[in-house]
């Protein structure tokens, strides 16, 4: 049996009917075990409820539980918010299975009185973090960074260096830096590998490279990765397709493993494979061709 | 500065004149600095002296180097020889640069005489290790297992599991499990990624999939994978396309990372990325096209 | 109103109770109608009928539609036995719609009807002609001829030559060469593209190709294909899976467009995208994430 | 012997110093041919001459040749401009061989020569034309027209009807719609086929698509694509990457094969292969890896 939750935060980045709704049920499973919920005023949440709404920094120091409600995206600006500051992130979707939210609202109230009691499973996720010059604090990505022209069928230059060794100087329309999260994402869009939640790895993947020899290159998680610009004009640098910064001609960006991690809590069922499965048909399969 | 090397055997897999004369070279040095030299009869290298030729159990028992003068091949049975039995291993390329083997002929007397005074970089790869039934003892291969059909465009089927879960049953020409190793030999020329050989992964890679959607996935080295025939008739198991088995449907291999890992010698000079650019043409790319 | 037909010969290359069920239902309707019914005795179709089986050269003269009941295996080689010498070619599935089959059993009556009647579309389909020392008639391939070294891992070396162009000469496990018909079989698991079959062209595709920079090649159909075996050691020919050849280090294998076309007949309602949909999921796609 | 010819335009729409010097050449060999060189006031070659600078208008009714000095870009834009009203056109590159492109400037006074006396090869090459609402007139690419959000990493989300028949819905960062001539530019870095130029075929190619099973897609090039927009926002359409034209939800582009082609003037020795292995690198591979 693991630590009990007893104060939560419920948040979401999303503003919808069906979003409030499942709030609301939240809510009256959380009174009714007689646990403190507390709201974040960051949350696009409409409640009824006359509750004081808080700060992102009362959050941080009083939850230690936040439910994000919503897709893939309302988690990961939970987790860019509120779980790189150490607090455990617990995932509901709307409808669908995503690979980040996994408990769906028919089984909420089950699966949320499993989880607050102890019963759940811990999955520590890295995120990215990306200095750059003009930024004063880092930056960081549970997902991936993303440097690239801004536009389509246009060409970027780039050196890239890996632990101070240089790797490769090349021109593509961008380059994807994915933490194993990242890679179901936009990743996996261009063809890169899917990398199991607990590989300790960064997937650099050029995007419409110039040249035909390139292929998906995976690094430790411990690496220091220099993108230096080699191109005139400036490159936009995107976290998690979130933040968004530019870079000019002979500029870097550095981006490495940030310090804090991400604790997402799954309920006891839950199956990274499984969700492939869901997620990527992998159930299916064309149907078998008898001539083969 | 590291431990120094006293005792150092010859190998090659190879019979050639090219080989021969490199071992002399090397004789003479090792004689030179006054240096045990000794000579495994289970090697192919063709010498004029009239040493005694000693087996491979007194070689692991007193060499601490053996030097694999040939290609990635001899150096693959090499590691899996003597590598995996603890001795470090160091590769002597045949004219051009491998992987794995990173002295050429031309700078042998010095950057050897630098590796067997300490000054060298250490690099530990792991084995991938197969269990079968009927196999008494377990297997191990250093670039990959490969799983399959024994001919092209014949389907197997079969069920995979990693650490006891269920990822998927696929129909394919075979599946290639591969190390950080193996990523730049064949499960490359799959289309597979490139892994940097600290990365503690296993990279699975479907051939010719009878599915769409099915990728590279890249799995924690500490994992175990098992898989299950599902065809009726016998399908092949290769290990660095070396040691072949066979199973039959409803049979399962137990793959996993073996106990020993190889250690890798390197002068000090030595660079996977520049290996790469060397082997892979990362330096070349299409020449630019002016209207992108 | 396109031409009716009158004398039908019915074939599967599979012997099974459900193809024998098919073949009853058909011939019924054929009775029914007046026609003709012929039964080829290379066909493995078991009939309690005590009519007489018929040699394939007086099928050849007589029938002017032959049904294939079974998959896409069984219409290959109707194909090529019949279809080749232009009697038009109908596919019945076996449950599960292919590519080539595409009356499902449900549907036999109605749409067998109306194509007797003159209610069907037409799709001519380019076979590959391979033409190789010893071998003293062409052979020919509906889907594709394969080049390979015969077991998985090994390389073949082969120099390919279009219209007397030299275009490279290539490392590889093998080479796929595949008509618009051969790009949804075993071309598309390698990673090869989807051509409509009115598309007029050849594709040509390396199979774990010994270098990074090599892209699937479409050529005009008419052209003329050369590869020549560099390589010592045998190499196979493989035509749709079926026939097999060998040629040696410095032969020559000459690939090009047959003189005859298969005529593949379709219901009214036929339509290769919706195949597609059908076949390879082009319906479903990823969920939507929300991110992005 | 084909045709000679006798009034030649000079073309670039690059200005530089090594553009105006091949310029100043050319127009010495046409005045030492006795020639009629016009200049094309759309050019951006600087010249000392004196002489009159005439409209496009003049160019197409006068000129029999254009020369296009400079890179793929410039033969784009002189492709369509003049190419696309039925003047030839010839290429030179500037130092490197393009794929359009294929007379060095240090062969510039013999090839021209060669070519002006009827000693050349004749290439057609096909144009797409786009139709959409608000465009008075149809708008032409040579290598492609791109499809897509304007932003990396942004999904459009469109209906794909090809000659009237619905193909898929699709989310993607966006499409690429390619003639052959296209297959080696950008449609290549987003791992399209190579298609030879006199292949009568049009690629298509989702870019980052949100499902794992699209491939590239080849129609014959006299089919009719219809490509209608369902995401909300505008989506942008981009010819040979320079005319850019927006849509908005529900509304339609039309695509299709130009009525004009271009003529391509070649000198004798010219060969696609070659110019292949020159661009991408096909005399290169892996160097050979012995274990395999």
């Amino acid at each position: 049996m693991k630590k009990k939750f007893k104060s939560i935060a419920i948040y979401s980045s999303i503003s919808s009917s069906k979003v409030s709704q499942i709030a609301l049920q939240l809510e009256e499973i959380i009174n009714n075990l007689g646990l403190k919920k507390i709201t974040p005023a960051s949350s696009s949440i409409k409640t009824n409820s006359k509750l004081k709404k808080h700060t992102d920094k009362y959050i941080i120091e009083k939850a230690d539980l936040v439910v994000a409600i919503g897709g893939d995206g309302t988690l990961l600006s939970c987790a860019r918010k509120f779980g790189s500051k150490g607090i455990p992130v617990l995932g509901v979707n709307l409808g669908q299975l995503g690979f980040l939210t996994d408990i769906a609202p028919e089984d909420l109230t089950t699966s949320f009185k499993e989880v607050v009691n102890g019963k759940y499973s811990l999955d520590y996720r890295s995120f990215l973090s990306a200095e750059l010059k003009g930024l004063k604090k880092k930056n960081i990505a549970l997902n991936e960074v993303v440097i690239h022209s801004g536009s389509i069928a246009k060409l970027i230059e780039y050196e890239l260096f890996i632990d101070n060794c240089f790797v490769y100087r090349q021109k593509a329309d961008g380059i994807i830096i994915s933490t194993p999260t990242g890679s179901t994402a936009y990743s996996l869009s261009g063809n890169g590998p899917i990398v199991h939640p607990n590989v300790r790895a960064i997937t650099l993947l050029p995007m419409f490279p110039h040249s035909l020899n390139t292929r998906p290159l995976l690094i430790d998680e411990d690496s220091e990765i220099n993108i230096k610009i080699c191109n005139q004009g400036s490159v936009n640098i995107s976290l998690d397709s979130h933040n968004k910064y530019k870079l000019r001609q002979g500029e870097f960006v550095t981006l490495s493993k940030a310090e804090s991690k991400l604790t997402l809590i799954h309920p006891k069922d839950h199956d990274f494979y499984s969700a492939c499965r869901n997620k990527l048909g992998w159930s299916l399969g064309i149907p078998s061709k008898k001539h083969r």
